[in-house]
C-alpha cells in the first residue's frame, strides 16, 4: 500500500521549521538546501510545496500572523474597547513570555513585502484586517464611553499601528530598551491617554 | 600630470546613485554591476569604494541618517522641549515634501542590521544618538514645565521611538493610510498627550 502523505501536515512542519532557521541564522544566510536538511526533507521535498524562498517566508510571516490573529480574538472575547486594545498590545508586542524572536522574521517580511508586488498585497491584506480589528475596538470604546472625547478614531488607528510596528523594530535593534516592564508601561500609557 | 581624484565626492556620488537604486528598483533585485553601470562607473572603480552590496547598504543607510540628523539639529537650533520634538519628528516622518520613499531603505536597512552584527552596531549606535536626542527634549520640556507631571522619561523615549519607526513601516506598506494629513494629526496627538 502506499504511505499515506499528510500534506497539510507536512507543510505546517517546514513551516515552523523554516520560522526557526530564519529567526536563527537569518534570511539571507540560508538556502533552501540547508532548509530542507534542517527541516529532515529532502531539497525536492520542499520545492514541491514551496518553490522558492520567498513563498517560504511568505508562509512563516502568514503563520505568525495568524497564530497572532487566532490569539487575539481567542483572548478578546466577551472583552470589548480599551480593555480589549490593552490585551491586543499584550499579545502582538514581543513580551518575552511570548513569541519575542518572531520580531526578526517580521522585519525580513516587511522589507521584501516593500520589494515585491505579491508579497505586498498579501502583507497589506493582513494589515489591513488587523487595523479593523483595532477600529472595532476604539468604536466600541467611543460607544462605551471610555474614549476621549477629542480622539479622532482614524488618528488613533494609525498611532496604535505604528505603535504595535515600532516594537517590532526596537525589540530586535534596541533589545535593551525592551524589556517586558517597559513595553507594559508603554501599553498602559497608550491605554491612559486614549481614556476619557 | 596625474588626474586627481577626489575620492569624497565620488564616493558621495556612488552613495547618491546606490539609494535612489535600491528605492526604485529594491535592495534584493539588483546587482552590484547594475549599480556600477547606472553610477556611471566601472565595476572595479565601485569595488574600490566599496567591497560588497551591504556595504554600500550601510552607506546609503549612514547618509539618510546623517542627513536628517544635521537637518533636526539645524531646524532645532534655538528651540527647546516639546516644540523641538515636535519639528524632529515632521523631519523624520516621511512627508511628501520630504524624503518619504527613504524609508524603503530604511526597512532594508533594519532587516540586514538583525542579521549581521557589524550592521546591527552601526545601527544601534545611530539609535541611541537619535534616542539621546529625544531624551534631551523631553528633558528641557520637564525642566520648562511643558511635561505631563506623570510622564516618564524613558517610557516616553520609547514611545518616541516606537512611533517614528512604526511610520516608515506604514508610510511603505500601508501607504494610504499615510498622507500627510495623518502625519500631522498623529505628531500633533503626541504632542498634545505630553503635554502638561
Amino acid at each position: 500500500m502506499p504511505k499515506v502523505v499528510d500534506h497539510d501536515e507536512r507543510r505546517l512542519h517546514i513551516v515552523d521549521a523554516v520560522t526557526q532557521i530564519i529567526i536563527r541564522d537569518g534570511f539571507d544566510r540560508v538556502t533552501m538546501r540547508e532548509i530542507a536538511t534542517e527541516a529532515g526533507y529532502a531539497h525536492g521535498a520542499i520545492q514541491r510545496y514551496f518553490p522558492n524562498k520567498q513563498s517560504l517566508l511568505t508562509a512563516a510571516f502568514l503563520k505568525v500572523f495568524n497564530d497572532s490573529h487566532e490569539q487575539i480574538e481567542r483572548a478578546c472575547d466577551g472583552v470589548r474597547g480599551l480593555d480589549a486594545l490593552s490585551k491586543m498590545s499584550e499579545l502582538l508586542l514581543p513580551f518575552s513570555t511570548g513569541e519575542a524572536e518572531r520580531s526578526k522574521l517580521v522585519l525580513t517580511f516587511w522589507d521584501r513585502a516593500a520589494q515585491d508586488p505579491e508579497m505586498f498585497d498579501i502583507h497589506h491584506d493582513n494589515i489591513v484586517r488587523r487595523r479593523q480589528m483595532i477600529r472595532t475596538y476604539l468604536e466600541q470604546a467611543r460607544e462605551d464611553g471610555e474614549l476621549r472625547a477629542d480622539a479622532d478614531i482614524e488618528n488613533e488607528v494609525n498611532r496604535i499601528s505604528t505603535f504595535n510596528a515600532g516594537w517590532q523594530m526596537l525589540s530586535v535593534l534596541v533589545p535593551e530598551a525592551s524589556g517586558d516592564d517597559m513595553l507594559q508601561a508603554s501599553i498602559d500609557t497608550m491605554i491612559d491617554n486614549l481614556r476619557a
